[in-house]
């Protein structure tokens, strides 16, 4: 049950995620990779997301992590169902939880979802959220520039307001109370996107929703760790890019002691070859 | 997917479960079967109590549902182990859920938990409750005449306030900031239970923090029912007491339209009995 829990993103995004499990399990260990050097994963082919999500699954496989979270919505969207079908342990995307939370927060049914290309042009959010309500009045609005922003630590400059105010400009007047934070790296640009979208907009945040969903399905599957088991608590953070540029980053953004190394891609790609070969 | 949810108690107390999955499931159909005519189960012995659930169980199965709810918490306490390792759909009970929700909320650590003597006896709740948070003080307090007077519908009468009245006493000068409804019969108390324990309270309802785990399991499982699936939602309620009592206590308690049927302890019986041979 000490076992650590994996988390992957295409870059530092996922770090939202992974301060609500430091929050909401503090015992638990945790390992998180993110795929710096390839990000941002929106614009990309869903060949191209699959293979690296793919990569980092497998990677993570090899740390023998007890439950996987794809802290990435455009990941999610492109391949939870495969991956949920080739892995032994549980999987968990963060595009139900969210979605799950906005039917629950509207009042008027009209709620705004904020993602990668790759998660908008998926339609993931919509066919989830109206599978579970078919009477709500979704608008969807892909963001490319946010994720850049934040992998440049630009949360809070001139250009970021810019960049933020500009591309909300196409949600006014829709009369939306939920907006859907749908990328786990729109959190860092939370202040500013209330600002613009005004205080009466209930900001979802994907990733703080799915922990609820992990707590649950270690409680159901019974690997939680035990607040008895003293073995210490682990926290690794492995980064494709740069890990001081990570570390930066995540300094920020976490408490406490933060050790981060490299993997290469083409590490990465010999653990696959390895796992394939079997 | 419009398979079935089940539902089983020893009682009426899981309609308070049912309520809540009403209202925040209301596509799904619900299947539910009360142990009226051997009900109470609390000062059963862990023999009996397990035989009973078995027998309701089986009748579900029957009924081809796609998820099992124990919404008993002595039955949760005595074999939800037992029955999660012998049958092949997912089954949730309403101790962990319960347990999960005042970890949550209590902010001085210390927690009430009322239950049956079967459930208090077990100690599940103090054992779920220190597996999550060590630190914890918990105090727990077996309520025996709970069950009958919600049974007999007495849920607030002369009567009904004098005993919650009496047995509470034991939780008074604890400085208890937050208490677990551990019985799922004992929300039909709570109005009392909150007036005698004060407005500085939290009562957590085991029952209503359920209907999240099984939100999350229908959707990580890939078997909710989907909003554009017109068929029709069923709910239908067994009983193996008195079916007009139970009605009218349903009626009480639920909105809309509620069928009941008698199944007796010998179909019950023969169920099982082909289940074993089968």
């Amino acid at each position: 049950m000490n076992r650590p829990i994996g988390f992957l993103d295409s870059g530092v995004g996922g770090l939202t995620v992974v301060k609500e499990a430091m929050r909401q399990l503090p015992n638990e260990s945790i390992i998180y990779i993110g795929d710096n050097a390839r990000c941002p994963y929106g614009p990309r082919s869903v060949e191209e997301i699959s293979k690296f999500t793919n990569q980092m699954v497998d990677f993570l496989l090899t740390k023998d992590i007890k439950l996987l979270v794809i802290a990435c919505n455009t990941a999610t969207a492109v391949c939870l169902d495969e991956i949920k079908a080739r892995v032994e342990i549980p999987v968990i995307g963060v595009i139900q939880p969210g979605a799950r939370a906005a039917n629950k927060y509207t009042e008027n049914g009209k709620i705004g979802v904020l993602g990668t290309e790759g998660t908008i042009k998926s339609g993931m959010y919509v066919k989830t959220l109206r599978q579970k309500n078919k009477t709500l009045k979704i608008t969807s609005l892909a963001c490319p520039p946010f994720v850049p922003l934040v992998e440049s630590q630009q949360y809070n400059t001139p250009l970021a307001k810019k960049v933020v105010a500009e591309a909300l400009v196409a949600l006014k007047n829709k009369g939306l109370d939920t907006v859907v934070l749908g990328c786990t790296h729109y959190p860092l640009l939370r202040d500013l996107i209330q600002k613009t979208l005004g205080n009466t907009v209930t900001l979802i945040d994907s990733g703080q929703e799915t922990i609820s969903d992990v707590s649950i399905l270690l409680d159901y599957n019974d690997i939680a760790k035990l607040s008895d088991d003293d073995s210490p608590t682990r926290r690794n953070y492995y980064t494709t890019g740069s890990p001081e540029l990570f570390k930066e980053i995540a300094d920020d953004w976490l408490e406490g002691d933060i050790h981060v190394e490299r993997v290469t891609i083409s590490e990465l790609e010999t653990i696959q070859a390895n796992m394939k070969r079997g």
